[in-house]
């Protein structure tokens, strides 16, 4: 058996796995919105309810942290942790809402491509917290990592050829305000990824420390 | 008398009280501009004076947190309240400066409706501040937090309405330029909401570790 | 000869001068390349190397900041200190991505007036950096840091200037795309030389702490 780097009694890895269940229920959600978009979908409410409880665990959590003396794992990296897992809801309820307000109708490919992405990381963000505290398990920890950081590289290029696609072509036959609506919205799902890509870089020098 | 969290002889107390009188009074003045918007109003000037006034107090405590080795409430914390104070007013001077660059003429009802806002939640930040030192008076501080995350919610819930009216209806009627100026302008009041709110989250969470 | 604040067999100084000798390069090559705009010009590469470069100096930094029971100033500041000088290469690399992005053809003679503060500001945060451990030059460093900071300033009243003059006119004749990607080109070096200015900040706050 492996040396747990958080004791069960101190639960910070519980906290941490319920709050990474839950980023990847979001990515989930809104993917599923985003392929079957519609103002009105009941997923909306579903993204809201995920991050109100996301919010929820991370109060739980910080109030944990600052009665709790001696920590597992040093405090500012706990709280940066569970401050990122947060972010990645924060942006998925974000670029939602604003979809919502923009009352966006049609979504393209890139859009659903992208969403697609965020929740194969999301997915990969879960496993690598799940196993952190198992030092028999620190390769397969980095490798999800790793992983992490090459979804966003492709994430990234993606989202570079959407909005050059965007703007490319006669300027004078786009409506510049769909332009910026859509602009908005690649660029959230983006920052999305990039806070996966904080998670994983946080995690890794979690489990270095450990070492 | 209550127990104070900050011994006089320190003064850290005075000095987020000093600042927290300067945010009130940034609030108040750019809530007035927009009532009776006009690029050349003196009370631009006045808000540049207050956000150098905050500079002197922030450089002031930063450097009398630098050579205090035992601080009455943890330094990060000291350090991220200074900040965040600051933030409000760097972004009421943020907001006011593009609105002269864009040469915005006739304010809407909505942003004087922003401003009201803001300055009731600079009145609660304030408050808060100005009172948690005073052990006997915890719930009530706790009671102004709450207020500040409500009005956020309130400046939210305005902020995506004007929106989402920016954007709404037959496109090609709008000016593409005006709306990039006011989606900015709304954007940067709602943000100085968010950074009250990041004040009262802070202030909660000192008060919780004084307890 | 002056006690040096960071011992040589630490060698954070030494990572500190290659990494600020990384961000001159950039801004440099940033500056060429603007004044001979080609999207396919070999300087993009450079760039692309350099942050690259970047990227793997702070990994060692971080590395051996985990690994470093006692450091010569404090965590935190090197830790800070590494991330903000990062940030400014991030952030040229980033600009000059999304201009490439954009197709952007012809670039006006402000952009390369801003390029050209941003090289100047680069060489004195790299001379702040090379000689903040030097205790005898601590005046000097003071100085570099006030420069880099009016640096700012004028960077920031030119670009108040080029938004002011896009925005400027008869709004119907200006097309809304093209002054969207102005502005976000602008408001990237903007974003650049605030950086500078971070590290002027952080490198002060160091060298008082140190005195």
């Amino acid at each position: 058996m492996g040396f747990n780097l958080m004791p069960k009694d101190e639960n910070f890895q519980g906290m941490f796995s319920r709050t990474s269940k839950n980023v990847v229920e979001a990515a989930k959600t809104f993917h599923q919105l985003v392929k079957n978009w519609d103002a009105g979908s009941p997923l909306i409410d579903k993204i809201h309810e995920i991050e109100h409880e996301g919010d929820l665990i991370r109060h739980e959590l910080v109030d944990k942290l600052n009665r709790t003396f001696i920590t597992p794992i040093d405090r500012e990296d706990i709280y940066a942790l569970s401050g990122e897992l947060d972010d990645i809801i924060d942006m998925i309820q974000a670029v939602m809402d604003r979809m919502k307000i923009y009352r966006i109708r049609k979504i393209d490919d890139g859009l659903v491509k992208l969403a697609e992405i965020l929740e194969r990381s999301a997915v990969l963000v879960d496993k690598a917290i799940c196993e952190m505290d198992d030092k028999k398990k620190v390769t397969r920890v980095m490798d999800y990592c790793i992983e992490i950081n090459q979804l966003e590289n492709e994430g990234d290029n993606m989202f570079k050829k959407l909005l050059a696609d965007l703007f490319d072509g006669d300027d004078a036959s786009k409506n510049p305000l769909e332009v910026i609506k859509w602009k908005e919205t690649y660029e959230a799902v983006e920052a999305a990824l990039d806070k996966c890509e904080n998670v994983a870089c946080t995690i890794e020098s979690i489990v270095v420390k450990g070492n």
